[in-house]
């Protein structure tokens, strides 16, 4: 999972505001759907986790930069890049593009916990191997 | 709890389109929060319900008519009004409205079930007088 | 266009709330997603709507019975069928499948507006003729 | 506006998602609530920036730390403090706290841009003035 991930998102009203743009806020979603699809794509199930683990992804930390704006109808290109790996943690580094536009770049930081205490718990042995595949 | 309850929202960025209005969408949740408050002001608490009942509110049904738009800085009354009260059910009748202008009406059917089951449970007596009075 | 379009969408855990469940507003931007891909499909774009004909598709009204609850990771099918068909309206009936459990059923009136006056205007007739193909 | 200023929401269903937590890209919503609700305190309408200045506020940048999550029902207090102020920015820092636990940090970075060029743009006299008392 080295390599990068490319996850296409489109434009609706919903992910829109008054100012004819999408809402900021909305990256996060965007960037949230190109990781599952990403774990999903590397044979990760969160609800496999949950239920076999009991352990769950949680997000500790966001940063995001926009740079562009993106508007209704737009198809989005989202990447995802593991920018490093702890024995309980995956850091993530995202954007955001539209065409040759980059629109948005997110750093996004990632915690396991225990489904029960919610406090940190080491990442499955077999999830861990697929993360640093 | 009879007659009409207000509850006041602020229309917001996050609560627009890039049509400059409110989302359409976006009424299901000004509805819901005034249902909220309006059983919080009648001592019913939904997660004394979960807990002590081991019953929730679900919503079953919603169907809106949307008469004019709102723009982001408007502030929105919401009313609530039960229509019909039965024995696992409540129906309520809702309006938006911007001064004097309506904006919208909403009829929302909500069912009690049961948190584990979900199946359609009885609402506890003690809810059941509040929402009645 | 007068058979069945079908739409596929992921639940994430943006569309999901406390009780487990997908949001049941969310519906609504669920069949909105579907609607605009058939429209895509049937080569009407919203946004030369807007530009070349000075009108857009507004939604007056939403009727949504929930039958069953879709959860995380689940991938739900949106059908899209024309009901009526307006000189200035639509009207789409619309379901939510997860596999062969109908998950919720809608009834979605749309208004064609002039962009500026917002008030009810006619159809552009090369989309008319699309939606009535 | 150099002193703290509180706002306050409520936590409900539409704000939570199946972990059974606040969603985190929803503190971005609720920090702009209050930021909103500070300018409006401060005598700052961001549509008579539009309007009368050609002027906008646009999210450059938000950076959050997630502490501790937020439940269904919670009333939480969002603070908001002017970090830094520039010509054409403004540089927030934002709490949200429920009871006397901290549950996220945020900073925010907002750009002044005109509304037809998006680019940046002073922030007009009168605005500064009451930004920076």
């Amino acid at each position: 999972m080295a390599k990068e991930f490319n996850w296409f998102v489109r434009v609706y009203y919903e992910d829109t505001d008054a100012g004819g743009i999408v809402f900021y806020a909305n990256y996060l979603k965007f960037f949230e759907r190109a990781r599952t699809e990403w774990l999903r794509a590397a044979g990760i199930s969160q609800q496999i986790m949950t239920t076999q683990h009991q352990v769950m992804f949680v997000v500790k930390g966001t940063a995001v930069e926009y740079h562009a704006p993106a508007r209704l109808d737009d198809e989005l290109k989202l990447t995802v890049v593991v920018e490093r790996l702890g024995r309980a943690s995956v850091q993530f580094v995202q954007e955001a593009w539209c065409g040759d536009r980059l629109l948005a770049t997110g750093t996004i930081k990632v915690g396991c916990v225990g489904t029960a205490s919610v406090r940190p718990s080491a990442i499955p042995a077999e999830v861990l191997a697929k993360l640093s595949e």
